[in-house]
């Protein structure tokens, strides 16, 4: 493995291979191992296929925890804007893995160096390759590092809150008031709707309904957005 | 939660939960939470998402030491039937869950005792439940009992070695010579592509291709198996 990549991952992540084959692995995609059947080299896919279950996990928990009283199917929907091809596509060139694959004639006359696919799963497999080499926990300590903070930040938030979205989209053009109306429910207790209607300064901008008031006033914050933007 | 069931999960699987809170909240559907309010109650979708992440997290770690050999697409496979819907379901009935599970009337009267989702979210939850209480190795030695053994028995196999199954139906009549034989190659080295035919005792029973021998191998054993079936 390149020295300097050696250096880099010691230096901004304070990780240190204890079996640097298993680094190397990662960072060999099969292209490269096609071209070089001599010698008899494995590619990154199977630790990529243990990585993604990594991820999965640690960015599951993370959000179950980090957000107590959010609902599953918004964490849901923010894990798999987290975990998707493009975000961790991203999350690999940041940490400058794409200058460090081993890739086929092939593969790099093609792009494949910039390929969101490509990149997607290198970072897995790197997430694979460090849990097998120093486990679950380590492999959290690079995430704190590398995605949490932006989950934190609000990266992905457009796949969790519509209501604060909602809020700081209309505040813009400064103070308003925004409200949120229940103006039906229905059906018995087990199968109850709640229709909500959002207005902004007595303006109706919104509607939405859900089997709770918390998800009605959701959908009807983004059924605002979405007609706002039609605007 | 019921006594009977605390007794089976200690007897069965050596589970005592510490917080037992998080297990009655595993066996919470939300359909018994609409219909009881005023208790404040929260429902298991959380612990799915949580368990099914866990879930994926330690199949994935155990196929891919149990198989050192299986190329990455095959994990991807084999993994994909053993969290499929109805082989949760199936587990989660094994285990008694489906007696323990708290169900509004509506669900109760509508079949939802018996509804494939429904057990298979309970499985996750019991997971997730299981994971935040004891941690991942206390879920992978109830793993250990459940899943691992109808996995290395080949319950799960026809996901994973096609010449294996072809063998078994193909030598059911009696000994046979199986023969799978190179008939084209072609490609530059980085993207090659092998063409392999299948023949029991001379006669051809099926072709396949692919990126390696052994890959096309298996798509001749599969498309053989295909042949027979409609014979």
């Amino acid at each position: 493995m390149d020295k300097q990549f050696l250096k880099e991952l010691k230096e901004n992540f304070s990780i240190v291979f204890h079996d640097v084959n298993l680094l190397n692995q990662a960072f060999t995609h099969s292209s490269y191992v096609n071209e070089h059947r001599q010698l008899q080299l494995s590619d990154n896919e199977r630790l990529e296929f243990l990585g993604d279950a990594v991820l999965e996990l640690l960015v599951s928990r993370f959000l179950y925890f980090q957000y107590q009283d959010v609902p599953e199917g918004t964490l849901t929907k923010l894990r798999a804007a987290i975990v998707r091809e493009d975000s961790l596509a991203s999350f690999a060139k940041e940490c400058h893995f794409d200058r460090y694959i081993a890739l086929g004639k092939g593969e790099e006359h093609s792009g494949g160096r910039q390929r969101l696919a490509l990149l997607c799963d290198l970072f897995e497999a790197f997430l694979g390759a460090l849990y097998i080499d120093q486990g679950l926990e380590k492999v959290e300590k690079f995430l704190e590092m590398v995605i949490y903070p932006k989950v934190v930040s609000g990266t992905f938030s457009h796949e969790m809150d519509y209501k604060t979205r909602l809020q700081e989209v209309l505040q813009r053009s400064g103070d308003r008031i925004i409200d949120y109306r229940l103006v039906k429910e229905e059906g018995p207790a087990h199968e109850r709707l709640f229709w909500i209607e959002v207005y902004c300064d007595d303006e109706l901008v919104g509607k939405g309904h859900g089997k709770s008031k918390k998800i009605a006033e959701q959908d009807a914050a983004a059924n605002a957005l979405a007609n706002l933007e039609r605007k």
